[in-house]
């Protein structure tokens, strides 16, 4: 007998087997691969849930079972029971029912069952008659299978016609609380999300197929709120010193959140309408912002968040221009300055839930630091200034356009890339890193800190980077970039200055992340892996980052790069209802590390103040 | 030793006990009455909740430990604390927390644990430091005892201030899953709620103190509403007439309520900001209006509402002026036809609790009728037609002042009453009832409704009503008040005609009761009391109703009157928590008969049009 090939399309992946034509697609599906498919009847052709897209090849006809069972729409797009469906030759198909996508995140696999939180449902109601005068809420409800289903007043006054307009044939958004709102008809393929990491410097905002799990599209753009600071701090202070200051940031925000949307919502031809969901994530004070909650007291000891557990509102309420009834909600945060987007990179990182004890940094202008496993996690966030933002350094940028991001020494020249490989404009933190272990590896830097003279230099440098020394108001200083080769003719220099505050942020992450292997009781040689987050994480060369000091040189081969792993979490939460549960488990349990009142702090502070002498 | 007499004051009730002075007020009332004092620490003098006041006599002096665990504004009121004080002589003190109200309902008791859904507490948090970081939303919600509230956003904005003002002394005002406020320093002596009836011709507010139970004031006034239409249907037909009819109509009756209820905070120097939910009952239609929920399903076959289930929404949302995050909720109806007054009603009457077979009547424009007890309700709603209300009568008139209530025939005259003993205005529906009783009585209407011509009369009359026979439009009458009397010199009239719309009404009610009956299995005699509710149902004559064939015989004698029944049901869902339960409880267990469909209310219907043979 013919074996045919069955290729079972799912999520991401891809199930090859073989099988002859008599067996149904779901006994094959089930038996042959480790992919499970809806079929509450077991098979029987009843229960009409063992839904599948046959996307090419031949299978058998139609049958008038899966023709009561199945929509007209259904039908016209392929879909099929498999209970019902044998295979003709070699087929494709995919399972769209609990399909799991594989979310790559460098290197990191995370697999999450796709099962939003907001779902949609197609349900024909029966008509009432004076024999079932049931209201037309409950009546919907109890379609839905019974739950004890909100929904807001507003949805509620479009009900009787919206159920009456197509036979009582109509789709229900909803979650496991509410029924956001009801379509007529079958709407069910279009089911959308919003997933926003708010950072302080950038916004990333990400448009979510919520039944497929798949990131659609993805719109960045700088935070509107930094005409009005550039850091946390400066945008709290704005709002203690300006009335109406909370209300103006949070319009930003959410206005630039809008357009972003917007613009989403017509690049991928997408309908705002079938927007139902947005999941925001950002640090402490971002989610503050976003909501209008005042930030105030997180400036100041002892550094209170007005509420910094998940929160969910109406869209509506939060000014979000996509339908009445739909919610957005803030990841937890787990203190005043360790937000939202850490809790959503421990999800997307995935260290609290393995046993590899684990290290995860993102550094900003704070540098937040979570350490542990499935066993606990403690978490610390390092006041250690932008400096790695390129913020206080003489000519350092963000990580934008033509931004040096890497620099070597290569038969005694200095050479870098930038990003895109535009013409310099600055150096921003991974190219910052790069220059500090040159000129440390030159000794042009001793451990101190202090940058040798060119004269000091000629005699105990194993690299020849005199040539490039300087000098800038006096102190000394390495040339990157020569004045020939800049917009305006100024050369690009690190100076001395500019060491210093490379040395005290290196110092303070370094010092945060030995306090939190302290207090696990644990050494640092038994982190088995380093997950760096962040623009700046994603750029760091390895080798310089160790060599400067700021991650201790035992745990250089166990770094991983994981990106923006707090948008990743923020789209995980959205396509999984079990990622919210876990965002919260996360904030809940993570022990928060108070640093500024920690002694053990201080002293590895002082410790990690020098560079490290070079082998 | 001294024995002291002790009075402890609960609710309405009091208990006497006597003691001698070596208990303790805790251990005499826990000994010795059969009232429950609030006392985890099992009166140990621990966790301070055994407050009362002591309201008149001597008890030993307040110890250190009372002026820790009591507030300054509680001392200063005689609050103390039962286990740590001492009876010194006879003395009188109140039990605040969990006292209980005795409601009377024209001789029902009702017996409601005053413990309502919205409660005030008031908590003094622990002040937050760099070792206790928990954010103020975390903070206030442990002190409340850990569990899961929601709070609304914008009283979120107010919490951080509201926390310092009076160093973290704070009052929540919540219920159950929401925080509703959050106010500086102990304020629980301060909760107030509105419940309201929203009647198709009259609404009525009650002031309720949540702390006692106690109705503090009600007003009351025509529905604005009337001016687009008398009845339900009317007003229907003009949301379905009028563009934005429906939005029209919700503001007229939302306003009506806010301007009520200002009255009422003015009447009691109340403030406004005290009051924390209101309590709305009504007809299914009257509450579809009040939440703008479209009604016009409800006024043709199969009569389908929008929404009948309880639903609360935040106030503010509804339109009234109270607290943003004061909670308003319409109480459950059962279906287009009986609504959440019938629930409402049901609940104050108390037969769904009990063993006794009972009818409740509530008459209106609709009739609408219960029938059983705890074992099983059946409901259902007569088009009797507004003729009980004064509406189809040529003089009829509201229960307004004025209107002629009571009608007899002493010495050969005819006398009436009037409400507020006012110059006559019209008949209203108890005194249409008894002139109805006395034409039959007096052979002036014979069985069939027809009405003898003054001629016929004289010869088989045995009474003399004769002299006030007279005609209108060619049609035979009978004159209540001479022109003489009346303000426009009209003489005031009830004519054959008015006799139909009698006719008709009362034996739609009275195949309404017989329906009923027929579907319980049991027989008209087995019903053990008759609960009539409503304004016209607190006016009319036992034998009256009797007589013209509205309520059968042989339940004459079990008639109770429980006046506005519907009110006083949105009251105890107000002060109780447990009465809201037990309204989900009747509307969703009571079965709906519908008559429109029914042979045997046809058949009844036929039955019960003549009048009945006087014995």
């Amino acid at each position: 007998m013919n074996q045919h090939s069955i290729s079972v399309l799912v999520g991401d992946g891809e199930h090859k087997v073989t099988s002859n034509a008599d067996r149904s697609l779901h006994r094959i599906i089930t038996e042959d691969t480790d992919t499970v498919i809806d079929a509450p009847c077991g098979g029987k052709g009843k229960c009409g849930k063992c839904k599948l897209i046959v996307e090419s090849g031949k299978v058998s006809e139609i049958t008038d079972q899966e023709r009561r069972l199945l929509s007209e729409h259904e039908l016209e797009r392929g879909v099929r029971l498999a209970c019902l469906t044998y295979p003709r030759g070699d087929v494709e198909v995919r399972i769209r029912e609990n399909s799991r996508a594989h979310i790559m995140v460098s290197g990191v696999e995370y697999d999450a069952e796709v099962l939003p939180n907001v779902r949609k449902t197609h349900v024909v109601l029966e008509k009432p008659d004076l024999a079932d005068q049931r209201d037309d809420f409950t009546r919907l409800k109890d379609a839905l299978g019974g739950a004890n289903y909100h929904m807001p007043l507003k949805e509620l006054y479009q009900l009787p016609a919206t159920l009456r307009m197509d036979n009582y044939s109509v789709t229900a958004v909803h979650d496991r609380n509410y029924i956001i709102t009801v379509e007529t008809g079958d709407t069910t393929g279009k089911n959308y999300g919003i997933a926003v990491d708010i950072g302080t410097t950038t916004v990333v905002a990400y448009l979510i197929d919520l039944n497929t799990g798949k990131t659609l599209d993805a719109a960045s753009g700088l935070n509107t709120q930094k005409s009005h600071g550039q850091d946390v701090i400066s945008r709290i202070n704005y709002t203690l010193q300006h009335d109406g200051g909370i209300e103006h940031l949070r319009k930003r925000i959410i206005n630039q959140i809008n357009s972003m949307i917007w613009d989403l919502s017509e690049n991928s031809k997408i309908a705002i309408e079938n927007i139902y969901s947005i999941a925001l994530a950002g640090n402490t004070t971002m989610m503050h912002l976003a909501a209008g909650l005042p930030p105030g007291n997180i400036a100041t000891v002892p550094f209170i968040p007005v509420a910094q557990n998940r929160m969910t509102f109406l869209a509506d309420d939060l000014g979000f221009g996509i339908p009445k009834g739909a919610s957005a909600y803030l990841l937890p945060s787990i203190s005043g300055y360790v937000g939202a987007d850490i809790v959503a990179a421990t999800l997307s990182s995935g260290l609290y839930f393995g046993d590899a004890f684990s290290l995860l940094i993102d550094i900003g202008t704070n540098g937040e630091i979570v350490l542990g496993n499935r066993d606990g996690l403690l978490c610390c966030s390092t006041a250690a200034g932008p400096a790695f933002e390129g913020a206080t350094i003489k000519h350092g940028v963000g990580g934008i356009t033509g931004a040096i991001n890497s620099v070597k020494l290569e038969d005694q020249k200095i050479t870098y890339t930038t990003i895109t490989d535009s013409r310099p404009v600055g150096i921003c933190g991974s190219g910052i890193v790069d220059v500090m272990a040159l000129l440390l590896q030159c000794g042009a830097v001793d451990d101190t800190g202090r940058m040798l003279g060119k004269d000091e230099l000629s005699e105990n440098s194993s690299c020849d980077i005199a040539p490039y020394l300087t000098e800038s108001d006096d102190q000394p200083a390495v040339t990157l970039v020569d004045g020939a080769q800049t917009e305006n003719g100024e050369a690009m220099l690190l100076t001395q200055k500019d060491v210093r505050e490379i040395q005290l942020a290196k110092a303070s992450i370094a010092a945060g992340i030995m306090t939190l292997v302290k207090r696990s009781g644990k050494q640092i040689q038994d982190i088995d892996v380093v997950y760096l987050a962040g623009g700046f994480g994603s750029f760091i060369d390895k080798k310089s980052a160790v060599r400067i000091g700021l991650i201790p040189a035992v745990l250089e081969d166990k770094i991983q790069v994981i990106g923006n792993a707090a948008g990743t979490g923020a789209v995980l939460s959205l396509i999984s209802e079990a990622c919210i549960a876990e965002c919260d488990r996360i904030a809940k349990n993570a022990e928060y590390v108070e640093l500024s009142s920690s002694p053990e702090f201080q002293d590895e502070y002082v410790n990690n103040m020098f560079f490290p002498i070079d082998d």
